[in-house]
């Protein structure tokens, strides 16, 4: 069978060469550059802002307030990598990480659901040797009704948390929701105390985590400001409209909020933290439409003398009708949310979780089902621990020996627990303890 | 003389209606409207932004950053009434405010140095009722070297706070100053601390009066961030550009600076001051040049629910040598600064001081001089308190019978012990009184 390992080598190299051919297409179609290995694309953003994301009729739309795509399998997130300049995170990297910690990486690493990364050897080779980092990330606060896309990176940077034994930043941008959409002050702060209840449920640790509010952190450090201050100095409107599609009939308090988010990147944002250090690296976890705020950033960094941020990108959570879009939080039938009971549950997946099965039994057992494009299978790769146990569906499913109802019922058995268990944590999460986790003080950490 | 006192009513008259129907020229070419009596032109300023102050290439420019003018007279005031949309201070005005207050009103009231304003009747008005307002104005705290020119606004807010008895705030814009020029943080921090010195040496009440920096405060309240974000949702890139002449090549701090300029207009920017009160009237004194930020605050003040601040305007002070431009803290010979020596202050008065002479003394005693184009009578009208002597000044130099070098030998007789005067001040002011001063704190003052 060394014939036949051959064969299937060169099967494997041809499909590789034909997605770099693909990939260099790609490549000019969206930076008008010819690909040069070792040459990745400037991200410097120059005043006609080429770096714009928009660009590109037929692609898949991604930025901070818009995702789609036309493909029920999901955007395209290989293209994604050549078009945002960012790198795989591939199998070296999941390796490296494993052997760095000594331990097996989180489930969202070895299944690529973390899939794009920015420096992140760099923030290994640091690790290895005792040199500081932190994390930060961050939700908008735009309703109460959290659902379970939203806490894809908190349970992923919790576990970031606990294996690096590091400090965490996690900023509520309410000041963002007031500005995008028809709420109040009051109600974008509320959220943010509420939506931090969910973070705080995920099981972050109260002495290495601080939790804030931009309305409130803004006018309670100086340090802060500064920092917002310094980016706003070094980024124009042209860059801002190339990087997120701002217009001239755009507020002003949108067109400089990037600086907002891009300040805790810097840990000097943080002396009650960092005493002051300004050149502490901060790795960012993070959905993948979030990374034009860290190109913004990153190209500014340097610029202002501090280090550019590193960051971890995640896929998209699909939405149960499938994976073109994202989750809404105001579709209630888009998505489980962290409220939903175990009925809600079970009723949302057997009703509205899109089927990669066939029209009948028969079929489905003659011709097997799609699991690329099942909802439930998708929400399985992200939940099921298990990897033997996943990949065994997944075949079974193809096969056809697992039918849909099948399938959908190891779902809802999976998330009934884990949505209930949430909701038990967050009921024990005290006023007092958001207080303190919101408190601007110092943390322990190692060096 | 009845006959002559009739014939120089009908002078004034005619003067006036001149006057009248050049200004209705004026302003239907600023506005695009014919003129109509009891019509001010709409302060709305639409998405097309047709309120600049920039348009109009033959008339005189005043922004925040640009004030020149060809005439040596210096700018036409009346124009920028009408172009700016404000009220002239007129005769009726500063009687009402010698009656409000049972006492004479500051000579900068008495000769038109103050000459515009918006609201100040409605301010009045509630004065009588007993009704509560403050006073904020501010400085951009670019270099440690003020001159005589920056006291000006001082000195009339000194007065304003002493006779009204009200609580005063003064925003020192070092995020500005670091937006703008080239200067670190650390720098426009200094130069905010050491300005407010002078700012102090001016006499204000430390009980009644609030000077921050915007580098501490915006980190120091929540409540004053919360009120620049709700500016900043409410004001659009095109009215910025309209308004200030911003352009997409500007950075986003610029664009959105002009929100942390209007905020302090709003009483509840300051808790610690109004408990918390929203509808605290604010009135501003300030050169007209910062109208454009009052403007647009005004136009964003009803669609937030605050009341809008009311304004008093005032002339610039002339460089020394001559009224077509500002003084320039760059150039040390154009301006007295507050740490001229008395030698200094003399020989920049004798060599740099344009003079509305002639060139020999037998022509100017043949001929008289020229009062209104000469900058020494111009800083006689500023800073010499009686009324008496410098109309006798007026006359005796139009006359021919004060020759250019005793006027000069007058305002320097002036000048040398109010500098002076200043300077021991100044050294009176501690750093504990500074910190004081720029503690946010409750403030003393009746209702």
């Amino acid at each position: 069978s060394r014939v036949s390992h051959l064969n299937k080598s060169i099967a494997e190299i041809e499909a590789a060469l034909q997605l770099l051919l693909k990939l260099k297409v790609d490549y000019k179609g969206a930076t008008g550059q010819d690909y040069q290995a070792g040459s990745p694309p400037a991200e410097n953003m120059d005043e006609s802002g080429n770096r714009s994301i928009a660009d590109g009729a037929d692609d898949d739309t991604v930025d901070p307030w818009n995702v789609s795509t036309t493909s029920a399998k999901g955007v395209d997130y290989d293209k994604l990598i050549v078009r945002f300049g960012s790198s795989k995170i591939d199998k070296e990297l999941v390796d490296r990480i494993e052997k760095v910690l000594g331990q097996k990486p989180h489930r969202f690493l070895r299944r690529g659901i973390f899939f794009s990364h920015r420096d992140m050897h760099q923030v290994l080779d640091a690790y290895e040797k005792q040199k500081a980092f932190y994390l930060y990330t961050g939700r908008g606060p735009s309703s109460e009704a959290m659902h379970m896309g939203h806490l894809i990176p908190f349970i992923f940077t919790k576990w970031l948390q606990d294996v690096f034994d590091i400090p965490l930043v996690i900023q509520m941008t309410d000041d963002e929701k007031y500005l995008w959409k028809d709420l109040t002050l009051e109600q974008c702060h509320h959220y943010a105390v509420e939506n931090a209840k969910d973070i705080i449920a995920c099981g972050f640790d109260i002495n290495k985590t601080f939790i804030f509010s931009d309305l409130d952190y803004m006018g309670s450090s100086p340090e802060f400001y500064r920092n917002v201050v310094k980016i706003q100095k070094h980024v124009t409107f042209n860059q801002v409209k190339g990087i997120f599609g701002f217009t001239e009939s755009d507020c002003i308090g949108k067109i400089s909020f990037p600086a907002i988010q891009a300040a805790p990147s810097f840990s000097n944002s943080f002396p009650q933290i960092f005493g002051g250090k300004q050149d502490v690296q901060c790795l960012i976890p993070c959905a993948i439409d979030q990374d034009p705020y860290f190109r913004m950033t990153r190209d500014v960094a340097p610029r202002i003398g501090y280090p550019k941020p590193a960051l971890l990108h995640s896929t998209f959570f699909p939405a149960l009708q499938g994976a073109q879009t994202k989750m809404s939080a105001s579709d209630a039938n888009s998505s489980i949310f962290l409220t939903d009971t175990p009925k809600q549950i079970k009723n949302k997946v057997n009703k509205h979780a899109f089927s990669g099965g066939k029209d009948t039994v028969e079929e489905h057992r003659q011709h097997g089902g799609d699991p690329d494009v099942d909802v439930s299978f998708m929400y399985l790769t992200f939940f099921l621990e298990d990897d033997e146990q996943l990949e065994k569906i997944k075949q079974d499913y193809r096969s056809g020996a697992l039918l849909t109802g099948e399938l959908k019922k190891i779902l809802i058995d999976t998330l009934q627990p884990m949505i209930s268990e949430h909701q038990e944590r967050r009921t024990q999460v005290t006023d007092e303890m958001v207080q303190q986790f919101m408190t601007p003080r110092p943390l322990n950490f190692r060096y």
